[in-house]
């Protein structure tokens, strides 16, 4: 049985003066398999990545382990305790109105200075040394004055210290209401496969915030900067942020299934020593981001949803009926909302209270199969 | 074809000095029949009493009507139009915390000098004078200077007038995830098999603040106030609280089902000259507030409900698990919870993160079939 | 040089499963002096409470102690650290509604079958035993399944448990911008001139869920049992809710005026062996609850608040002007409030935007000097 | 006397499907001088700027006016309406967390194809014609489906169109708690000692979502494109952010101040036939967007602030005390917070409690005499 260590970092302090840490939950492989970096639960609402954890917690006890794998569920301390009504407001700092999951720093601009130095170096040369920037350059940011750095940056910065230190990364998040679907940058597109998630978003190897491009941007771009030099080398690392179904809610079966959707990942990218999980087989459809279509309430109103997570709906199909009681004999007040095209719809809004141009679906458009 | 008018009610005025206001729609009967008040969306987030009344005015512009009938959806401006991040936030006034449902007022007091003057009038009179002292003390409380009303009550009021002006009331909410249910004062019990909704709970005729309390509260003592008299008269009113399931979510078919229900319940009580509804066969069951039962979380955590509204459970049985995952080493992470008596699931709340001592669940324990 | 001791004591538990918990700081006397109770910051906004603390165990190092002190700051560890924007929301319970400091539990019915059995007990006695059970039955409702009690009560029921063990019971709280005012039971009125506080509102000896009351109604319904059956006791304990200012502010130098005070008045009541603080002298204004007016905004606007805490006004005088930009050209953009009797002007809103009924202002009226 | 007209603009639509909509005020001098813009209140809490727009409508009426000018109160309607306690809720959108002034658009890109075709153009043509670009863009992208806006673009694209028909552009903001200051881009530089304002920010010309930087980027880019093509045209718009001071206050003669203060300014600008207003002499200090330093609360705690808005402070000096009274015997409470290098204090937080890295103070730093 493999050893699961724990130990708790701590992020911050809150307003009486008390420390707020996150708990990091260690298992450790042979030593031949690549080291695995798995966080839950950075925005506060989205709890459901905790019971991934448990459940990958639960089966890395047992498994032929090759990798070292460092868990983090309730990343973000601040967000999974903020209430406000009945619900979690958890998807950005109360204060500022800063998303938790943008405040990731992009470290790409160490590619410059490090190739001319390394342009020759062995793989495993450049690989452990670009590693060690990463994390010295976090470490230097962290070290700052203590009245340099807010919030939201120490957790970020805490949280991306613990990625950089792994080969793969994965950020599970979930939806408002919302079918599983993968943030999977454009050079990793063979790894989608291997996840047990039908929808895959394609997004191209660009920053903008979040723990998946901070993990892979930097990689990607040393890749890039090689190939111009002429030299090919492989992108080291792979990240991805794991949108695994609704908010507010956790379900301890459907965790379970998405933690052996996570195995057989790793399962492929060498974790284990045998072959625990195998990816299902399913269609499973592509989106770029720029075709990953955002469908805003055309009218404020009362909406119910007649397109679900997962549907496939036509160019002219409806999607939802917005009733409007104000004006019930001046002005139609159950209006029907389409779509102008072809989509499959991946989520929607957690309420059914909209103002006009409130965010009310996402949609795949234009996709194909993976 | 009945006439539908619109009115629209000024209730209160918010910061940049505009008018809030409420939509009253009235259809008209032939005089004949009672005379019905509905309202709904008091609370912010409970929306699908708006769409109730939407299938309501759909059916009673072509039901043959006796009654005189009031609707009022968007009870409360404020409240449905508050947002605290995704979700609304309009359970309670968001600058004091007071519940929208508890300030309505209570006119109870008005009986014991009524009676002293009105001992033998003929019914009709009692019922006319009563009503008009109802409607009058009110409007004196609405007529005091503005300075002495705060944003509540002045809604509160508002809606009062409007309900005690009717034979019948019906304020459309819903639970947080529910089963439907009914709120029905203990002397309306016979009234209750005539809803199509299956869980009856039966409230004293007590006043606690809420509207259809401080709508049958005065009439019901007037009763009793005349049986300690030695008089028999019937209680005038019938007021109710019509939970319909689960808040943040519009569904016009059910809604229609919900209309229906309540027209089965207005063609018991003469609403209409033909019989437009018949209540559906169920089982029916009872249970008295006492028997109440608030299930509040024993440990803060990630809560899975295994136990869904309208479940009906045995002791010991599980509810619900919760996770925690900051000592997984330590303590035991999946803790099992279970009630120690037997019990139907009303609702449940609407996060999965709770504190300990979150109102977990309510129960109908010691109950009856109706 | 006095000892100070601290426990922490566990109120809770937040949604990640850890601990909410409380510092408790005790400074023992010589054992001849009152038992005395101080806690802060119950309303998460109210923080000035704590800075007096901090004033007070300064200076209880090194005072001559007969009383036993126990000091809690931060006594709501949820409400002190809730923001939404960039204040804290910590009047009342985010989830609920509930007010914070309304959920504390009356123990006024052990009274009656307590003088029963003690009626001809000497005062030792009758102090000890009935304190006695006061703390069983906070401890008993304390024992209760985790299931059958709310977060709020869990945190009230610790809070109290430490001050029905207490003579003298201190809970400081702030007004929103306010003046320093002082809740005081109307059988304590002659200890109210010993804190060096202008304003005292003099409170009926009833329970309306406060600390303060929690705290004195049972003793005082004693006396009152007692005096009923022929037999004059005191009120053993005094219990006072101290309005230090305003919320959302630290002013450590008036901290210290605050807690001399404190001291002050904890002289008069034999708590220390010398005479370390006598009140000041000032006009002290009394007014009863009945007479502590609300003036609530009579119209929506954006407002400026002529009338300042302390200030006295008279009938007729302008308190504040309305300014509604909405409507300029067709109505009067600049209105003039105005109260219609003499006052002394205690508090007013923290905001300058206000919905129609919004609590604007609290004046003292009919006032007295103390 | 000049004529005064409003128009109502809607901006979106509500809940409850009702318009939202903003006041438009006109006030037409004899077309010989600049075009105006004015708008206040687009962050909730902000008000003052609205008085200041009553003071100066009320100003205008009697002025030798020259220009036409265009005042917007409560700018955002959804922002001054949103409570969340007893504050208002408005720097962000309370479902998205997006800051209400950082939704504008920038049109700069527009130049590029402009300077082709308009090289040899009259000055008056390149204004007239490249402000006809600005608002038929703008008017493009809000006559887009409605699906494909949301609630803060439409807000914001209204407003810009408004803004884009005039020269002269001020936004009228405020701090939290807060000094007088000016945004003010690097290229008006001289105009900024007309402002009655001592503190000034200078800006890059750059885009960051703002009011002032989307008036006048585009123009200011337009200049720079016709001088690297060797023509020197003036940058025909100038935009200002003005601070006023400190949020969640309405203060009527400090507005008339204000309002004095941007009078001074327009008449510099030509607006009017005569001098109404000419500058206070006054120090006035400039800095640098890169040296305007934010400071983050090192560690959390209750703060007392002692560095005042406006106060110049040396490095070394102490500018707050954070108390912390969780471990009193463990740790120094009270730590005193100093900054490292000399500045003047331009605001701090409005709240007293702060988490570590809460943005606590903003200092300019390496400051100089303008």
């Amino acid at each position: 049985m493999n050893q699961i260590t724990q130990e708790n970092i701590q992020v911050g302090e809150i307003a009486n003066g008390l420390p707020l840490s996150i708990p990091v939950y260690r298992v450790q492989g042979d030593g031949s398999g690549p080291k695995v970096y798995i966080q839950a639960n950075m925005h506060g609402a989205e709890v459901q990545g905790n019971a991934v954890i448990y459940q990958l917690l639960e089966q890395l006890k047992h498994l032929p382990l090759k990798a070292d794998v460092t868990l983090v569920p309730y990343a973000n301390p601040i967000g999974c305790n903020q209430k406000s009504g009945e619900f979690t407001l958890g998807r950005f700092d109360p204060i500022t109105g800063t998303n938790w999951n943008r405040m990731y720093v992009d470290h790409s601009h160490l590619v410059e200075e490090f190739i001319e130095t390394h342009l020759d170096c062995s793989l495993e040369q450049i690989k452990a040394s670009f590693r060690q920037r990463l994390l010295d350059h976090t470490n230097t940011q962290l070290a700052q004055p203590h009245d340099r750095i807010n919030t939201g940056k120490r957790i970020a910065l805490n949280l991306q210290r613990l990625a950089h230190e792994a080969d793969i990364v994965l950020d599970l998040h979930t939806g408002p209401i919302s079918a599983k679907h993968l943030y999977c940058p454009e050079y990793a597109k063979p790894s989608a496969s291997y996840f047990n998630i039908p929808h895959v978003l394609l997004i191209p190897n660009d920053f903008d915030g979040a723990m998946d491009e901070a993990s892979f941007c930097p990689w990607w771009k040393l890749q890039q900067a090689y190939a111009e030099k002429g030299r090919q080398i492989p992108v080291f690392t792979e990240a991805f942020t794991v949108e695994l179904g609704s908010q507010e809610k956790i379900d301890l079966e459907e965790a379970l299934n998405d933690a052996n959707s996570l195995v057989s990942y790793l399962t492929y990218k060498q974790a284990f020593s045998g072959s625990p999980q195998q990816p299902e087989e399913m269609t499973r459809y592509a989106c770029t981001l720029e075709n990953y279509r955002t469908f805003y309430a055309p009218m404020g109103g009362m909406i119910e949803y007649t397109a679900k997570p997962g549907d496939k709906v036509e160019a002219g199909q409806t999607i939802a009926k917005i009733l409007r009681m104000e004006r019930y004999l001046s002005e139609n007040p159950l209006n029907t909302i389409s779509i102008d095209e072809d989509a499959i719809t991946i989520l929607h809004f957690a309420s059914a209270s909209v103002n006009q141009g409130t965010e009310l679906f996402k949609f795949f458009t234009k996709y194909e199969i993976l």
